[in-house]
């Protein structure tokens, strides 16, 4: 039979309402009698209910998850995956489109409705400065926000990845090498075009600035960035694109310039995201464990919802290579 | 203790509906007055209380968008729309997903935070019975729910999408003929299904059981679905797809198979989400115009919400045939 708190009470010698206060942490206990009914609760295994704790705190039960780029499948998978997350410990995900949040002092996430946040896709730092103001727990995912003391996140490693991409066209014996970036002020466009770049100078590869596209992570955007990019360089023979999104938009590219890929061109995205896979792109790219994001991040949130003692924690997240049909050696 | 409007009155040295009208922008207060008042809040950390907001107008100025399947496009498409027209009239869209609205009676959408309701991808009509039931304004989107009075829905023409398919099937001369339907249990599986069957009868085609596939809306499930219909009843030379998830899924099959698109097999889609117009699907599908469909809906439901004398409205909106490259007459 399970155990409940009355049993932790009469174990501990205290009432039942001092086992309440004592395993959140409320005011009306004293520190050693919360060591107490800890140890105690602890000992007989007593697990609070998730149902109980809502009545008796002021808590919502609802996280906000803050997307901006639905369109985007990887947000969209990254989405389900955290909804699923939350339901499974009794929380309600609810979604707050990016573009709602332009006044960061007045966002519906301050209203009080909602327990923690989510951050998926914001770049703007003026948010998450409030949101930490107010004590919000709230953790990113995916991107980060630069230059910040120590926050929550759960990110890819953007350079590791970029260093993989950048080694495996060096072993293929590219020199012309092009890249299409996201916008320098997202996390994973800024990191992934540095980690690249820098690969390459190691090995004494310099990217010319012509080579250099930067553009929305949006199929569109990766498409026209590629064309221009590949009509102002023809030499080059090999392209990195910051996100799967942008490879596809590369891809669309090079089929309307006529550019054999993989023989005459090398794509490589970042991601894999389902699409990827699809024979249609065959994509080789830099998995992203997306499930793993959105599983650690969400445990993280709502232990520090439940918890607010717990420190904030920033995880990086191995990523590995997917070669699949998109590479070659360059012509010659 | 909590900061109200009237401390922020006192300190701006303005009337407290003053603040209340500043802080939503509404008439009566010039810039001047709505910038040193926004000032004043944020300096003493002032947020509007949901529920004071709720009291004074009766309004919360949030819609709940219930959503299902964000993984497809044509939903994450659709929702960017709705609320981008939700933002232009003052609204916040929040996004509920389907799977957090297993207890109709207990959805968080009855917890007096939402104005009205768009629903998206919702097939169970519990959850429209029990808004209905308690005269929340709600409008249905792209999908529907059989077998009800008038209610407020904004659909596209699934029988004629599906006519003009199998005119264009009919005329190019197929007479082998497979569907992949999407879930009996929406109103855009079985209607497009409906449609076809009805529309290749008229002209003395008949759909062997075999040819007609289930399946889930995800690529994933087209794929599987296809390739059982296309090893069932080899000699079929077209697949109509219910929707374009289903159309990619049907040629990633194709591509499993060695079955050469168009040449060997027409597909075709319904829906023309961004992806049917890459190089890489080609896709000849039917064209919904969701821009319209969330302008439509999301106009309808804020006149009820705003106006509850306005009646319910079922729009039907007119859908085309795009003829790309995946058709073309069967091999001889």
């Amino acid at each position: 039979m399970a155990v409940t708190s009355i049993d932790v009470a009469r174990r501990a010698g205290v009432s039942q309402a001092t086992v309440s206060r004592a395993l959140r942490d409320q005011r009306g206990t004293s520190e050693a009698t919360r060591r107490h009914v800890r140890k105690v609760a602890r000992e007989l295994g007593y697990v609070p209910l998730q149902s109980g704790r809502s009545l008796s705190t002021s808590r919502s039960r609802r996280i906000g998850i803050v997307v901006g780029e639905l369109t985007n499948p990887f947000y969209a998978a990254l989405v389900a995956s955290i909804v699923h997350e939350l339901d499974a410990r009794g929380y309600l995900g609810v979604l707050l489109h990016d573009s709602d949040i332009c006044e960061p002092d007045s966002a519906p996430i301050f209203d009080g409705s909602f327990d923690g946040v989510l951050l998926t896709t914001t770049s703007d730092s003026r948010l998450a400065d409030e949101i930490e103001r107010r004590g919000i727990p709230y953790c990113l995912i995916n991107r980060e926000i630069s230059g910040r003391r120590p926050v929550s996140a759960n990110v890819p490693d953007n350079v590791l990845g970029a260093e993989l991409v950048a080694e495996l066209l060096i072993e293929l014996g590219h020199t012309e090498i092009g890249v299409i970036a996201g916008p320098a002020t997202t996390s994973t466009g800024s990191e992934r075009l540095r980690g690249f770049r820098d690969a390459l100078a190691r090995h004494g590869i310099a990217l010319h600035p012509d080579a250099v596209g930067e553009t929305a992570f949006t199929i569109d955007g990766g498409c026209a960035s590629a064309r221009a990019v590949l009509t102002a360089r023809p030499a080059l023979t090999a392209l990195f694109c910051a996100n799967d999104v942008l490879a596809i938009g590369a891809l669309e590219a090079a089929t309307q310039l006529a550019r054999q890929v993989p023989d005459q061109l090398t794509v490589v995205g970042f991601d894999d995201i389902p699409l990827a896979r699809l024979r249609a792109f065959d994509l080789t790219t830099v998995a992203v464990d997306l499930t793993a994001l959105a599983r650690r991040a969400t445990a993280h949130l709502l232990d520090r919802v439940e918890d607010p003692q717990i420190e904030p924690q920033r995880v990086v997240h191995e990523v590995r290579l997917v070669r699949r049909g998109t590479h070659a050696a360059p012509p010659r």
